[in-house]
């Protein structure tokens, strides 16, 4: 079997330029980063505003197994097999994170036959977006720690400094550093941390911001620590503001790439699925809106996070009204919800699949909370069978759901015909009365009640002392009307990773809350949330190589 | 009167096609990044391999005032000067680091009419050479601390490691750092570092290797750390090679970019002058020498520093064989040079003038000693006088130089053109007899000896015990052969900053030595180098802002 490298490397990719083409973009209004990149150029963006805007598909997952039920394979198939039937399609992805290549998780542009190319270089270095973002971040935190050693006028506490350096690495051990030893001219002593770039506030906000004037007015925003009166100190204070908006004036143009069947793909952000909103930039949806009639998006993470997030802050915030979602399972990952171990998941098993099914079962109610229609699909695996998957099918039909087999890995476009025909059916059939789960001026603890209780299942919320204080802070300084962005385990929806299938009579406990003023929410922490990953004892940089010809092999 | 970014911003580049074009590049061998930079493939540089080459002319300096002489500007406005002459030129530079843009220093890319564009692009992230190398020198330390965390099977002492963290930004409190703090996931503590990315070891590499082959090879040479046993452990052991490789494909091609009058610049590469060679790639300057019939490239700092590390690092490396050496000076340096404040520098002032000048005799004879004609220029002031400007020429002409005044600032190529001649009539007439100053086969000490006296003219040159030590290990451990990398002031000929005009009888001392297995060379430190820049008290990055359209202003 080939590897996703080896059948990305076999393609032969058509010049961007002729991508743009089909979509009517002018190649002037094309950045060209060589022959297989381009960024949207702002003049184009603003050519095509007054479009109508096309459809707009979310694909979401069930909770998942550790390795993922492809969410973004499946955006691109479905993608590739609405070109197939001649509909135009843009696909909306998230750009993958440099570090997790090296470690354990490897690239993340789809897989086998629906992948988004050239992989290496959105792997690597892409379009320098990432790198950007490091630079900002890292420019503000330089700011701040400068100020203090300069006289500290703002007054601030290096007890209480919330922002953080950054790195898009897997490097465990800068977690928790000290920073500034040495002598007087090396700085003032405090504790810091790294986190990776996809956890940076400022991807968030380079995710969520419409346009320059305001990507700046965000990040004049950013609270970066308190004052020894308590009062925060925002980077607008430091006069950052200006440095790191110039730093991301290209970062913030969306990227155009193509599928293996040359199929348009805007790839734009990236920013965490826990801490953050995990999704791709409002301007790459946006113009995918007006550049095709039909745009298909992906969230982070399970429904339960990908999804109400993409729905109450991203959709939220931008004015999006999702028109259908496409809900990923896999019989393998249903499985394991109930309850069978990862080595067993190849042998049929409708029992453990009864049991498992009500995963499944919690996400379309979910989805249908936010009144928009579902479309189950299942992300085909050899070892499944047709009694398990006609099971499924069933289920779904039960609960007012299309459902499709999904085979875009091993077939491309041509393997997502059945689910696009589906979704089309859907969007034809079913009207869309989307609505944000919550009303966002709410006061902060009803707001993660809401999401708990109503989307999670959870019986109760229960919050230790300093998530409590801390929510009274935030209100106190007018915090309070944010959404709520919600860190959770991914594999639960409880936040105990263990608690597989749908667990009932749970209490959610939010152990700390702070806001992400730039970007716009307050975000609570449930159990511990992972911002700087670390590498595996035989990480995946070791079997990385490039020959003399630039070509690069063991990215996987 | 105009600011640089202002005038930057007031010129009609060209496609980066047409520049090529005019040296016939392929359309086809140009990766582009935007409209105006351009990425030159391997495939093309293969191509150009058996072309003859063409002249090579150094630009240097004599050891400046705080401002810097203009040594980009001198070389930017020459190469316009052979242009507007109807000479086929290149311009070969280095790539400015990110971080002093926001400190004191601001940008680098040449000044006034003498500039290369587009300037905005250049001191930010330009082609994201220098992202790639700050990502693989970081991958290599993440993969070194990981060994140790996962059982440190190479013995790795953690109080002998080597390697350091890099950022391209200017941050002290990052210059003594201790990582590894927290949990036992956490890592295992440790006093770290970070340079500035222009430090890296990997910087020099990537401007010393003459293709991939070469860059990883280099690469497996990096020394990290030490085990237990006192033995080196390099990048190879870490298995980081390859990863590594991969990181910096791109950032191995040359970038092809203008000047503000359209002539070619090729600019690759940016290691620090003090502990690394100073110039830009060996891949930019063998390119220029085949894609034009001058070939006019500089080295960082004084040419104490800046030319012998040209001559004997670079050239000997290379096998380059320059043709002809344009040392820069000021009025104002050389009255520096007399004892004259900064502030009184504008007066006409003939004593100082010819107390300093001493420093121009210095260098004179320095860069005669390697056999190389050379040429003088004055980068022009409006406060230069008549009888000042006088003085200098005759001074020159009597030591068997050409002399030329330069205007390139006020009046680009055109004021560069009594210069372009006088370098042309010295090609023509007076042959090179290109030799590096000393046999690397020399132990380490007579090496520097030689370097000490025969070019900053000192008496004698000390060694701490740490220095001594340092140097019977390195000899034992076989890198006695290595070229020596001096880091040394660049404001006296001397290790002592405020030693100006032309000291003698002075000692230099060494205080440590280190190898960059990777480079090539035997780095050794004579007083404080400063590896990481600190931002002042007003930092340049509160005046810098970008508007609704991308426009940037503020950056100097």
């Amino acid at each position: 079997m080939k590897s996703d490298i080896e059948i990305a490397q076999e393609a032969v990719l058509w010049p961007i330029q002729k991508v743009a083409e089909h979509l009517d973009i002018p190649e002037d209004d094309l950045e060209l980063y060589g022959k297989y990149k381009a960024k949207l150029s702002d003049e184009y963006l603003k050519s095509i505003e007054d479009r109508k805007d096309g459809k707009l598909i979310l694909v979401t997952a069930i909770n998942p197994t550790p390795a993922g039920e492809g969410k973004t394979t499946t955006s691109v198939g479905l993608g590739e097999a609405f070109a197939k039937m001649g509909k135009k399609a843009v696909i909306a992805l998230r750009e993958p994170s440099l570090g997790p290549c090296f470690g354990i998780k490897g690239g993340a542009a789809g897989g086998g036959y629906a992948q988004v190319v050239p992989m290496e270089d959105l792997n690597l270095h892409f379009t320098g977006d990432f790198h950007a973002i490091t630079s900002a971040n890292n420019l503000l935190a330089a700011l701040l720690d400068n100020h203090i050693q300069q006289g500290n006028a703002l007054g601030i506490d290096s007890r209480q400094i919330l922002w953080k350096r950054c790195e898009d690495m897997n490097d465990r051990v800068l977690r928790n550093i000290v920073v500034g030893l040495g002598a007087k001219a090396d700085g003032v002593v405090r504790e810091d941390h790294f986190v990776i770039t996809v956890a940076s506030e400022i991807m968030a906000i380079l995710c969520l911001a419409d346009d320059m004037d305001d990507l700046k007015a965000r990040l004049a925003k950013i609270v970066v620590a308190y004052n020894y009166q308590g009062e925060p100190v925002t980077a607008a204070d430091l006069k950052a503001v200006g440095a790191m908006a110039a730093l991301l004036k290209d970062a913030l143009k969306p990227n155009l790439i193509q599928t293996l069947e040359h199929t348009p793909a805007i790839v734009h952000g990236g920013p965490f699925a826990n801490i953050a909103h995990g999704c791709n930039s409002v301007r790459a949806t946006k113009a995918a809106l007006k550049m095709a009639d039909y745009t298909i998006t992906e969230a982070g993470f399970g429904a339960d996070l990908g999804a109400e997030k993409f729905f109450d802050i991203k959709c939220r915030m931008a004015g999006l009204k999702p028109d259908a979602v496409v809900l990923v399972a896999t019989i393998r990952a249903l499985k394991y919800n109930g309850g069978i171990a990862k080595e067993d998941l190849s042998a049929e098993n409708l029992d453990a699949l009864k049991k498992g099914i009500v995963n499944l079962e919690k996400h379309i109610e979910n989805l249908q909370q936010f009144g928009v229609p579902v479309v189950v699909t299942l992300n085909s695996f050899l070892t499944d069978t047709e009694a398990e998957t006609n099971f499924v099918q069933q289920f779904c039909e039960e609960r007012g759901c299309e459902f499709a087999l999904s085979n875009v890995w091993a077939q491309g476009g041509e393997g997502g015909i059945a689910l696009a025909e589906k979704v089309l059916k859907t969007l034809e059939e079913k009207e869309s009365h989307f609505a944000p789960l919550y009303d966002e001026n709410l006061p902060i603890k009803e707001k993660i009640g809401c999401i708990a209780t109503k989307i999670y299942g959870a019986a109760s919320v229960s919050y230790t002392a300093e998530a409590s204080r801390q929510i009274r802070k935030l209100e106190e300084m007018g915090f309070g009307n944010l959404p709520v962005c919600m860190a959770k385990t991914q594999y639960s929806l409880s936040d105990n990773a263990k608690l597989l299938g749908r667990p009932e009579g749970f209490t959610i406990t939010v152990r700390d809350v702070y806001v992400s003023a730039g970007a716009g929410f307050v975000v609570a922490l449930t159990g511990a949330v992972m911002t700087m990953p670390g590498l595996p004892k035989v990480p995946a940089a070791v079997n990385i190589d490039v020959d003399e010809n630039g070509k690069i092999t063991g990215l996987f």
